[in-house]
């Protein structure tokens, strides 16, 4: 059932045991706006307790200072009145913790216009940038006073969502919102340095790989890199190190269709497409049973490396002919 | 003589020809706030040109779109009544124009706190994080209202000193003003995209290049890059490939000191520094006769390579040392 932010602001403040809960493979939103919640909870005195089915990357740890407690990797130690999901767009994104929350989820506050709408009440703002921007207007609903954690962490949000307010997902009411965050405290350039600026030497080693392997076809408008099992060993590079990688190669100009092929095990290759020029890489993808926005999408192929590629390029050429 | 943004509306209002200039290797900055002038005065009917000492790189080139005539290259039609110059700092770095408009500058209008004050009538907003900030205050003054062209050049000069809203001049106020900017029509996603994502294939083979050699010093916190004649000739990178080049060794984790050593001609060479935490790259270069900022300053030394790179990097040392 949907519901108004005042009616989730409502709930809240009449419950005293709250579960926030985020998706696995956490990223900035996700975690950004359970964090700003459970600083929220705990200037109410709330008992509370945030749970995420994965290890939180080093560089969104801070957004948790002062709240370490509260997350609780294992049994709570209550039983929650009210469980939250925050940027959650369908009950399997909660990984191992999916089976036990199925049925348990009370309120869902989400951006994803694609939203499976699971939650007792639901509450999806696809206009909104991230869920941290739903957030940003709950928080006076509950008379709290945002302070520079709570800005940190729903800036860090914000600016993950939309790359450095770079994707067009950004709106003016984003950058409205980022301003007054930038008055509550938050040292904005300082978060978008951690995250936009700074890459690990891992990093680096495993873009230089990359880009030595990228190759071009039809003219420049294909571009394609392979992220090998091979190359993730030898820069011994970890998953957090691997993020926005499948950006690259639509970066390099006159590139229509960007393709990185993701190798998960031997004959296994995760796809991802990222076009330009109204190209519609939802529209590639779906043809090797994938999917996804206009300009990023997806798929899996279980074929060999050379098989893979030669599809991939073959489908996008045919694709760009006919546009 | 300082001047108000209402003394400087009134001065272009009752004047009929006016030459707008901007300084040499113009960036973002000085050409979105110049063209947005122009698209101004074009709407108040008057007789106005702009004058560059340099070409126009390709990707600013759109700003001046429907104004074509007015970029006038060589003897201007008419005598001026009044000539404003647009974020520049110094009259030298009108380049080849500086002689002729040495004492022929009316108004200055600027956002670098360390500027000449050259003009007849000088206005400087230090906090500013671009001129374009200014020329977007000085519009309603002029009784113009900012349309999609206008919007886009302004834009286009805020994102490019801010690096896309990344450094430590970006504020609230940058933040709102650009939010007014894409409701008045800037479609900010596509000037981000092509300043910030595109890269040519050039410069990808010149990152290529520049990375294979980084090298790292002092336990990664020193990281050294070099720009030869020869890695430029070997890639064909143009002037306009080399934007921003010198960031890249700042950007790896652990990395006090980025140090580029930008070959000018053989033994001559132009050196960046850019500094993380604390470490002062102005502190640097003093020993060798630069200056500049405590995040970025400069130098230049006349020495064979590896001379230069021995002092660059036992300079670092010893100041990391001490620091």
């Amino acid at each position: 059932m949907d519901i108004t932010l005042e009616e989730i602001a409502k709930k809240i403040t009449s419950s005293d045991r709250i579960l926030v809960l985020s998706h696995n493979f956490p990223d900035g939103d996700t975690l950004g706006s359970a964090a700003a919640l459970c600083h929220a909870l705990s200037k109410l005195r709330k008992q509370f307790v945030f749970r995420c089915d994965q290890e939180i990357s080093s560089k969104f740890l801070d957004l948790f200072e002062d709240l370490e407690d509260t997350i609780y990797q294992g049994k709570y130690p209550f039983e929650p009145e009210l469980v939250i999901s925050v940027d959650v767009a369908d009950i399997d994104l909660l990984g191992s913790y999916a089976q036990e929350y199925a049925e348990k989820i009370d309120i869902c506050i989400d951006h994803h216009g694609a939203n499976k709408k699971f939650g007792k009440y639901v509450y999806v703002d696809a206009k909104a940038a991230a869920t941290c921007e739903i957030i940003f207007s709950l928080l006076p609903l509950l008379g709290v006073k945002i302070d520079p954690l709570m800005a940190k962490a729903l800036f860090t949000g914000i600016t993950t969502d939309t790359g450095c307010f770079r994707y067009q997902n950004t709106t003016s009411r984003t950058m409205r919102i980022a301003a007054d965050l930038m008055e509550f405290g938050v040292d904005a350039a300082e978060v978008n340095f951690k995250l936009f600026e700074i890459k690990s030497r891992k990093r680096l080693d495993l873009e230089k790989a990359i880009l030595d392997g990228m190759e071009f076809f039809y003219g420049g408008k294909v571009a394609l890199i392979v992220l090998s099992l091979d190359i993730i060993a030898k820069t011994g590079a970890k998953e957090e190190d691997l993020d926005g990688i499948s950006a690259l190669p639509r970066t390099i100009e006159g590139v229509s269709v960007g393709i990185t092929l993701r190798e998960r095990e031997q004959g296994v290759y995760k796809i991802s497409l990222r076009t330009n020029h109204g190209a519609n890489a939802s529209d590639i993808c779906k043809v090797f049973g994938g999917g996804g926005h206009p300009g990023a999408a997806g798929c899996t192929l279980k074929n060999s490396l050379e098989e893979a590629k030669a599809m991939l390029v073959d489908e996008s050429i045919k694709y760009l002919e006919k546009l």
